[in-house]
């Protein structure tokens, strides 16, 4: 089969890789329908986490099961699947309290941006739908992988409460995802922080009822200024950089939370001026296979439409395009089909 | 009158100072009935936080009001009063809000321990009770100015719910307090970090369930022995150092949170572990006011307890020894009546 290895910061190639077996009687192999590349991918591709070999990548995919192995017991082949981000048992202490990314057993796979996956843990990990779904439902399902179900985490971490004020950092795939993700919970106002007219147009479309463009003091000024001079009841930080944690923090009305999902690149919080204004953070790796079953049929019933953050589609084949298009923010999200 | 002065690094004197007056038309005159020594007292005392010059100290008292400013039209003279540590307008966006120690007009008072008290914002801060109260009621409400609401608040900045597992930071008056909250909240079961005998007994009988008396990592060890491996649910923080910190962080769940309200000393967030385990951290200032006419409640119905933790009563001429006592940890809590 072919798949995706990044060589070093900027050097991505699809090549001919050995065909995954199964390895543990617990495995499947998934024949992948479409994978996409993550914001998170673009890290390494960046430079920005270091790449000391190259190293299959890809994290997010839908698909047919091909083979099981002989303890799979609830996923068969021929069943159209989404997996989280990560492989899990489903069944461990943490797993049953609905954080599965901290799983007792968590695994993560060996590159998703391929034409075949073996999938750990093929039982906890996978959700089948409950037929083949049309052909126009993939981008939105395929969003229940990781951004659809991280900027939902990233609103129940922030506590989003039908009625709020919630204002959104971020407008990746994530963020757009989180004011999706606010309306759906009943926020009363969604505030989407973006500079970019295609995403404000889709923040909007999703349900943000305020788009401020303005960024750092300005941007704080701006929120401020909407809800009479307090802030926002909660803020989803999307990002992971220290500026966005900032801006997250300064937004949020004395008592509020931020709930944070982007992987922390150079984040500090500070200490003191959260406890004078008891400012709360809470969030982290998105345990999405707690929410992907609830969301899956949100999807099927046309209720929402995450797969809109798809504004580009490729052969995968064309993966080292799709990494640069998201680079340079001409694409907000690529979608990759085998 | 007389009050207390810190003049220096363990050096507390009782001094001759002028009588407080009127001097905006929202104050009220209370001649306190009692006050007490706060844990956060002991920071300037001890000389962990700078004292530069001679200054009034003490923030927690009850008392009977004595006179009244031209505005003030819900409180009235001879009236039993409770002030929470700071005194707020109660009726700003962040008031309404429930964070009143964000009140837009929060002020400090000149020194509780004292005989008499001008208290500003007197609408706003004071909670009168609804008849003089029994004496021995008396020490029962003082917490209510400060200790008890700020365990109270720890609790709920972490959530705590019926059925969860707590563990409880520090075995001060504020993490006693603690303890007393999650029972009341319905914590099922509340795990009281002491090495303390007569803490232990003080814990026990607001409602732990457990008592862990190891520190530091045994502490960690041990809080996850008594929870199938997976820590508790939520933490309460009710120390304020960088240790007690890491301590609460490292006994909570995946996806569990921390409540804190210890005023940070040398606190540190670890961001990176927090978001691989989903930890969560909320608190601050407690907005005491917010908690007090319902804990206020259940003390005149004798519900609750939370003056157990007095273990020292003094006149409040002997305020220096109040400090000694609790410095050397020979009492957890002085209460000092004029």
């Amino acid at each position: 089969m072919y798949g995706t290895i990044l060589h070093a910061a900027g050097d991505v190639r699809f090549e001919h890789r050995p065909d995954p077996a199964i390895e543990q009687p617990t495995d499947a192999i998934v024949r992948l329908v479409a994978t996409c590349v993550c914001g998170s991918d673009l890290w390494p591709y960046r430079g920005l986490s270091p790449v000391t070999r190259p190293r299959p990548i890809g994290h997010e995919y839908v698909g047919i099961v091909e083979q099981v192995g002989d303890q799979v017991v609830g996923i068969t082949p021929g069943q159209f699947v989404i997996g989280p981000f990560f492989a899990c048992d489903n069944t461990c202490p943490n797993c049953r309290a609905g954080f599965q990314s901290a799983c007792d057993d968590v695994r993560w796979y060996d590159g998703c941006q391929s034409e075949l996956l073996r999938v750990p843990l093929a039982d906890g990990t996978l959700v089948a739908t409950p037929e083949l779904p049309a052909d126009d439902l993939i981008p939105s399902l395929l969003t229940l992988s990781d951004v659809m179900g991280t900027g939902w985490h990233a609103a129940v971490m922030a506590g989003v409460q039908p009625g709020m004020t919630v204002a959104v950092v971020g407008d990746g795939a994530v963020g757009l995802c989180g004011v999706l993700a606010s309306a759906q919970l009943g926020a009363s106002r969604v505030i989407a922080m973006s500079r970019h007219e295609p995403r404000q147009r889709l923040a909007t479309r999703f349900g943000a009822t305020d788009i401020v463009a303005e960024r750092d003091a300005a941007g704080v000024a701006r929120v401020r200024e909407l809800t009479d001079g307090v802030g926002a009841d909660v803020v989803l930080e999307c990002v992971g950089t220290g500026e966005a944690m900032l801006q997250a923090l300064s937004s949020v009305r004395a008592g509020g939370m931020v709930g944070y999902v982007g992987v922390p690149h150079g984040v500090e919080f500070p200490v003191r001026s959260m406890f004078d204004r008891n400012v709360g953070v809470r969030g982290g790796v998105a345990p999405v296979r707690q929410y992907l079953p609830d969301l899956m049929t949100d999807v099927l019933a046309r209720a929402i439409e995450p797969g809109l953050v798809f504004d580009l589609e490729l052969p995968l084949a064309q993966v080292a395009e799709a990494y640069a298009a998201m680079d340079s923010r001409r694409a907000i999200k690529v979608l990759l089909r085998p």
